[in-house]
């Protein structure tokens, strides 16, 4: 079976030459005499992984010495709630930027905790933008300011970042690693393992070493940032093959030349997604120009009908997993680091022979 | 490399079937096109591989149907709080019997949301048995029951299970699937899959239908079993590779003749294994005869230095991970499922050899 283009949103697309090494090394690891996923976590072995795992991404994303990096489970999701039960410390309060379903998330799960503000939001025009930064007030009595730096569903991103005197905590789990970022600007930095880093079932948290440590006294055991960072992530037994493919993936990262590199890449890729749309009479992206993602991108014609063929024949044609996400509809094309650019000129070539048809149909 | 005998107490030795399965299909699965890793965990490819390990996990441990099965995050470690704080409903007590370091820990966590009883220990012999069930007086007042059903460090298990009106919680993480058992006896199962089911980062807990939908409201979202009943167990990004492993390590336990057969397999290896110690002048098991484990054998000879050179000399030939736990010290062979017979006769015939060898020094 040939591989076909695949446009998930997470998990997602991963470089072929990381899993043609997996399979490689998949019986039998090195020098080992087991598969990596038999490893006692507390072998020789394994901890060469892990650390490597965690020297690269150091590496990669310049994270200063003041930042622990913690590998864990439980997903973006579990991050909703151990955010607040760790960071509502003085205040017990914490503001949000509503930038989509993903914040909404994080914000109901916060409410449980602690009191809640959101110091801005992008609904009234259905999240397809961004707010603006200059016109924030960030009161000063909070705990923390939470922003979801890549709206997944949505395809918005924050192309700057707000300048507060709390921490910022950003929710990175769909555009981590696509673009250099300034670790010390953020207080704690989160994301899913499933889009730019790795399998599901691995959560990575950057966090800045004055925030660990004052959980609340009810916080469970395994939501307290302090119980892994004591324990350099071995606290219990972590998902050890997710960490052993994201190292790779991280190598991987590496090799292309880092985020300098790759967020060239990304940019080529995503322009030339939306130059096609943009000058497309049939296809429309609902996401304003400044405030586009560049790891998810929605699109959609005016017509459900068309959508719907467009979907079918693209799924045909080796395009899968266009579907919009059910909220919004429409089609949207994830496109992670590990998307190669041929997979979007390929897309692009496909969406035009569409458009073509389409329009011979309506005027014959 | 060839592989080694690995008795590692989790992660643990895998069939090797099942890892060149996974190996063949790592880079394109089927006719997906793409790897397992790779899949949304919202495709008709993944659901049917989500659904299929939940109906082998039914059929193969004969799970009533008013029982759910879940594939969680987060690991034992974390049952030790999601259990209190979903079950703790009506008297905000539990009972506990401790057995053990992981009894112990899930003790102490349930101490932050509720009263604790311990009804029978066996601390004063250093875990070395699990105490009488007969002797057991079980308080009408408590909301459960929580025992650790095989003693991963210790190398004790439970033969039968307290008969309770309050529902029995069991951590099986080191011996489910190695034996049938009665699931209806239960109120809830929770086990790590690293040692029976499959690859580190998925957790499988089996809930009678009554427990679900009472957590305590400062309950985190992803800590409340109702969220993922609800969506079975697609609330948000599941380990997918680790879910996708594991029905393929219940395919093969199937294929072995399922539990009746494995069972009478573990039994034998055990048996191999326990009858050389016990007729050792050298080794000698720490563990009373009526309440061994099948699954972890902890062993030992009087000297740390002995001790210290049949490690290396094991080693240094083949059998790894033949460490005890460092709060014990000593040997352990951890012989999961995956273990073969083969594995426990070359162990036995090196442990002879070694006793052999010593013998001789000591008598030359
Ligand atoms: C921005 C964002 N946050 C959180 C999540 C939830 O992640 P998880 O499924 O790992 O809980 C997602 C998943 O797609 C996401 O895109
Ligand atoms: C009986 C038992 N309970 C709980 C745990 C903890 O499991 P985890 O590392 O998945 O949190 C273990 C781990 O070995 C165990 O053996
Ligand atoms: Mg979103
Ligand atoms: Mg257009
Ligand atoms: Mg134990
Ligand atoms: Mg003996």
């Amino acid at each position: 079976m040939e591989r076909v283009y695949n446009f998930s949103a997470g998990p997602s697309v991963l470089p072929v030459s990381v899993l043609e090494k997996v399979q490689k090394d998949l019986v039998s690891f090195g020098n080992a005499g087991m598969s990596v996923m038999e490893m006692s976590h507390r072998s020789k072995e394994f901890e060469e992984i892990i650390q490597k795992c965690e020297a690269l991404l150091r590496e990669i994303l310049e994270i200063p010495t003041n930042y622990k990096v913690l590998f864990l489970q439980g997903g973006a999701s579990t991050q909703f709630s151990m955010v607040p039960l760790n960071l509502l410390k003085h205040f017990q309060t914490a503001a949000f930027i509503n930038t989509g379903s993903w914040s909404k998330k994080a914000i109901s799960e916060a409410k449980k905790y602690g009191d809640v503000k959101i110091i801005a939001s992008s609904e009234d025009k259905n999240y397809s933008y961004i707010p603006k930064l200059e016109d924030l007030y960030i009161d000063p009595s909070i705990d923390y300011l939470h922003i979801t730096s890549n709206n997944t569903i949505e395809g918005t991103k924050f192309s700057s970042f707000p300048t507060t005197k709390a921490p910022l905590v950003a929710d990175f789990s769909s555009n981590i690693l696509s673009e250099p970022i300034d670790v010390s600007k953020f207080g704690l930095i989160y994301a899913g393992a499933q889009k730019n880093i790795g399998p599901a079932g691995l959560t990575i948290v950057i966090i800045r070493d004055d925030l660990i440590g004052h959980a609340n006294t009810l916080c469970p055991t395994m939501l307290d940032y302090k119980t892994h960072v004591g324990a350099s992530s071995l606290y219990n037994t972590p998902p050890t093959f997710s960490i052993y493919v994201s190292m790779l993936v991280l190598e991987w990262i590496k090799e292309q030349g880092g985020l300098k590199q790759i967020h060239e890449n990304n940019l080529l890729k995503a322009k030339l997604l939306y130059d096609f749309i943009d000058q497309s009479p049939l296809f429309s992206s609902p996401v304003e120009i400044e405030s586009r993602s560049l790891m998810n991108i929605p699109f959609s014609t005016s017509s459900e009908e068309i959508n719907k063929q467009f979907l079918v024949e693209a799924l045909a044609n080796g395009f899968v997993n266009l579907e919009g996400h059910r909220s919004v509809g429409g089609m949207r094309a994830s496109i992670y680091n590990a998307m190669p650019v041929e997979g979007i000129e390929k897309l692009v070539q496909f969406m035009s022979q569409f458009e073509k048809n389409i329009v011979e149909v309506i005027e014959s």
